[in-house]
């Protein structure tokens, strides 16, 4: 208590037109309680995970967890569950993914740790060999005479800023080499390309996620582990030409049809008003997309469970919404978007979670020009509430990839922020694992989005009703 | 760059008097920079957990770390390094430590998990065995009568509040059945005392720590991992009587001399007023004491090394304190408060890292009376250089063990306050190891405390001399 006191005096100055009822502070606290001593969404987590696995876009896996999710819907006793179909493209790894150094006076033939990029060609059996050329940015690359790239196998070796403390920012500056790089490097004739994995941990787990080749022909496209991605730059160094062969077994399938997954609590008194809460059911195929985005998943779900268990009637239309393929082309974000604009439906905020099941820091908001500003303004007022939970962090900024269709609709968006020092470790990685989520972290970050839900249902923004 | 602007802006309002100067936003920058880039703590605590291992106070061990962070001063090229001899009371574990469930009806002889706590009595090879009363606190055993007790093995099985958001909280409101529990049975003449773990992890890992018997004589005392406490609690349930052998091999031994060990950089302009950053050399003996309290050794330890390394001259005299048996009786801070006292040393403020090396959150403040209040609003005004690196917490309250002895000296005492999620998942366990620390949590620890160490001695306090 004397904490929750300390912090509201931290922050009313935030807070002239707002100030916390008794009413907030107390369901909120219950909701924490509620959630740190009677959640599961850890279970749900370690099914998705020990049952199911990887479950990427298109895979029989990614439609065991649409009828296991729509299943504990059901069970949780929602007023509505239904799904909605999502053309995908479907694209398998396959079993062999591998390189090579070869014929290297200095080290003969050395295994290097590779994982195939997402969407990346194949080779055939015996695998494409060519001598690699190491660049620093796509810059370099484009600065490069075709003939100096024709043939070669491109490898990207920016690292991540380690000086950025939100590491989110360091992928954001190192991503090209992985989503836009191989592209680069196939339209300038190169044969293949290997894309130093994007993560701040020094290990050698290569890490994967989406590369996109857009019209161009893909080739083979693979993440390498860091101290491969070193060893490989210190031969470079020594020796004029290093050969490198890869052999990758993954394919292109064509379409697939993939499912959202909606659940849905009606609005007692303003139902036509909708509040999303989501994540992405798919995740990529290495690992267990136990963080990336389990985590995110069983979140939103607890979130409507709680409001089930704690018999806390909304007043506005919550609706828990599992997209289909944000890691492959977010068309289930497409298509959710489209849907609701045909039926004219009215979003008046969304919050994800794809940020991993770590521990809570606090939210981004985003939202059209006009609407930002006074909603924000609303947002800090309840800063004094959720502080005591430590979530401190509000400030304007993208929000997640899935909702970000809705800011369109006039939506205010939330992006659930957890601490991101741990994220990258993991993220693609077969390391993705359902051990790798802290239970107490992952619940606690659930509590939060219940929290947020709880006040914005409460509140609403601008673009809805008051009471 | 934006992300400060924001938080310039939201923490505008606690700074009437302080305008964060570009050169403080530039010097903390490049110390954080530094440290992410070019720190040595984490392989120092690869050699403190990986070389010596468990460190209790007066142990071989111990001795070892003692020799060995001398050296790592001297060659980071402090000024000054020295060890300060502690008597300590010396209490070894031995080789034997088990308790089992013997004939009982249900489940016959049944292993349970159990670690002996510091300073608890050993029994004969044979052990002891009595049977079981279970309570829920201290209150509920004192309520018995003698006769109730007397001969028994006393169950203390209250589990730590999950509900508590921070996790020492939930902690601070169990810790009493470990501490005190053992010595007030023993008072009633119970046989040997069994406690449940200090945890919110829910696995079978027995933990350990400090139990305080004062006059009373030794009885044998365990911690119990989770698991086994509720099998033993359901079993009573079951039987109306439970029958335990708890067989240790650890014994008392006397004192032995260890050591504080002190590294120092002298201040350029007011040498005389001190400013110390510390953690404790010593943890116990299971596991590798990686966060209680190596990462706050090797964080202090880092301090000075970039101060050294950037060529940063304090004002102030800094001043490395590594601590001799916290976990055992708190001596090394005794000794270095009284000879500090006795050399009429001026101590203007201390910083102490010792609740794990995880995430950094913020900071803690203590002070007497008249200086806090002062001390507290000089330390909000530099929040809003803080804030950009996920430093939002700043409270009064306790700081840290060690350097609490120099709150009567006039010092302004610190807490250095990681995310607490996961600090007792590991506290006094097998599990407290060097793997269990992330690198780069770890050094955002050294460089937040690097911070707030350049803008005390650069500020000071109403305790110290201005500019």
């Amino acid at each position: 208590m004397k904490q929750l006191l300390l912090s509201l005096l931290i922050f009313s100055s935030f807070a002239p037109t707002y100030s916390q009822t008794d009413e907030d502070i107390e369901q909120i606290a219950k909701i924490y309680e509620q959630m740190l001593t009677n959640s599961s969404c850890h279970d749900w987590l370690r099914y998705l995970c020990k049952n199911i696995g990887g479950r990427l876009g298109g895979s029989p896996q990614y439609a065991a967890a649409v009828r296991y999710t729509s299943e504990v819907f059901k069970d949780m006793g929602v007023d509505r569950v239904w799904t909605q179909p999502v053309e995908v493209p479907y694209w398998e790894r396959g079993e062999v993914e591998k390189a090579r150094i070869v014929n290297s006076r200095q080290v003969g033939t050395h295994e290097l740790a590779v994982a195939a990029l997402g969407f990346s060609g194949g080779t055939g059996p015996m695998g494409v060999t060519g001598e690699v050329i190491e660049v620093q940015s796509l810059d370099e690359l484009e600065k490069m005479s075709v003939g100096k790239v024709r043939g070669k196998i491109v490898f990207f070796n920016r690292p991540m800023d380690a000086t950025r403390i939100n590491t989110f920012h360091a992928y954001g500056r190192a991503g090209d080499q992985r989503t836009s790089g191989p592209r680069k490097a196939a339209k300038m004739g190169a044969l293949a390309t290997i894309t130093r994995s994007l993560t701040l941990k020094y290990d050698d787990v290569p890490h994967s996620g989406v590369t996109i080749f857009g019209d161009q022909k893909p080739i083979p496209a693979v993440g390498i582990g860091l101290k491969s991605a070193d060893f490989l730059s210190a031969l470079l160094k020594k020796e004029s030409k290093v050969r490198v062969n890869i052999t990758l077994s993954c394919a292109h399938m064509g379409k697939r049809i993939s499912h959202n997954v909606i659940g849905e609590i009606k609005g007692s008194k303003y139902p036509n008003e909708i509040i999303v809460v989501g994540g992405h059911l798919d995740s990529w195929d290495i690992g267990e997309g136990a963080h990336d985005d389990g985590a995110g998943v069983v979140q939103a779900m607890e979130v409507l469970n709680q409001m089930i268990k704690m018999e806390l009637k909304p007043q506005r239309t919550i609706r828990c919404v599992l997209f289909a393929n944000e890691e492959n082309g977010m068309y289930g974000a497409t298509v959710y978007a489209d849907k609701a604009k045909e039926k004219g439906e009215k979003h008046i905020a969304a919050l994800e979670s794809d940020a991993g099941g770590h521990t809570p820091r606090g939210f981004t908001m985003d939202a059209q020009k006009d609407l930002l500003k006074p909603s924000y303004a609303t947002a800090q007022e309840w800063r004094s509430v959720l502080a005591p939970y430590g979530l401190y962090y509000l400030q304007t900024g993208g929000s997640a990839a899935d909702i970000s269709k809705l800011k369109s609709h006039g939506a205010v968006l939330f992006g659930f922020r957890p601490d991101s020092q741990r994220y990258f470790d993991f993220h693609h990685a077969r390391t993705d694992v359902f051990e790798n989520v802290h239970k107490r972290e992952l619940v606690l970050g659930a509590a939060s989005m219940g929290a947020l839900v709880y006040l914005i249902d409460k509140y609403g923004f601008e673009n809805s009703k008051k009471d």
